[in-house]
């Protein structure tokens, strides 16, 4: 929980009385690598927070093929946020792509622990400021940039995330095949 | 006031002298078509709800040419939400598209809202999730669909948008050339 309430106080001012009490309303839950936290066309009911680890969001094109959407790591919050408020059928699925720590919070918990401590809406309008912005950014990103320039900006912002994901999800998340990934990275060490 | 209300009441049971309290922290205000509400690399220090009308958010790409990152209608709120919270340069500039009228919230005026009715937190809360769900479909939608697949997507189920937005700016949006766009909509005609 110490990783949640350490993110909470970034964003608001809470007595050490009321982080605990946070606490009572989530789960804490562990998935194996290549586990699903959630799965395409099933009930969203549930956000995570993740405390250790990585998941990708991703989906299944109309060829079959899985398409890498974003990744979640540290800090971040992650569902099918489109599905979850009305608890529909996620569109996405939420896989770990390293074996992955999460704290659960269910539609109905949020529901009770917005309604103890309304003060948490704060924290959950800058998450999801910041959260917009970021997917904007990464919109401007996709308009500006050849997909060779994206790889070089994400390898040169983000070194320890690129050395992370595998290579093939990776390529996935950049809109790229494997086999051109892999070209750009022989090209960048020779 | 009345379309900032109604949308607010969407999301928050609120008594209509809290209603009226909000309204204190607006300003009104008009933008001709092709003003600028907000200009890249300029003091980001508001925010606003779109009453009427249509706004672009757009940026310079390094080549010069204006890439519109998306548009923002009636009842969405829009600025550079990265600059906004820290109050810094925009990446981005937001530019009328037809006259338009809007309700500006200054950031002091939001921080001064937020201290007297906390419970706006919420709609924010509820209005960013939207935002972020929607932005991240819209990757989805550009890593699924080709650039035609995708116009004829904006066609389908926003026919009334398409037809109000100039046809260089919905090119540029959907990353199209003007004159490939003219050519798809001459195919779909005949």
């Amino acid at each position: 929980m110490d990783t949640l309430f350490a993110h909470i106080q970034k964003y608001l001012k809470i007595s050490p009385e009321k982080l605990t009490c946070i606490g009572n309303y989530f789960e804490e839950r562990t998935y194996k690598k290549k586990e699903f936290l959630l799965r395409e066309n099933s009930h969203c009911k549930e956000k995570f927070f993740i405390c250790q680890g990585l998941v990708q969001i991703c989906f299944t094109k109309e060829n079959g093929n899985l398409q890498t959407l974003d990744f979640a790591l540290k800090n971040w919050w992650t569902t099918d946020f489109n599905a979850f408020p009305s608890q529909s059928n996620s569109q996405y699925s939420i896989q770990a792509v390293e074996q992955t720590k999460v704290l659960v919070l269910s539609f109905e918990n949020q529901e009770l622990l917005l309604k103890e401590l309304p003060e948490i809406e704060r924290y959950f309008h800058h998450i999801f400021q910041q959260a917009y912005s970021a997917t904007q950014n990464r919109i401007k990103l996709l308009y500006s940039l050849s997909r060779e320039e994206l790889y070089e900006h994400f390898q040169r912002n983000y070194p320890q995330f690129t050395q992370r994901v595998p290579q093939y999800l990776l390529a996935s998340f950049l809109g790229l095949s494997s086999e051109y990934l892999s070209k750009i990275r022989k090209k960048r060490i020779s």
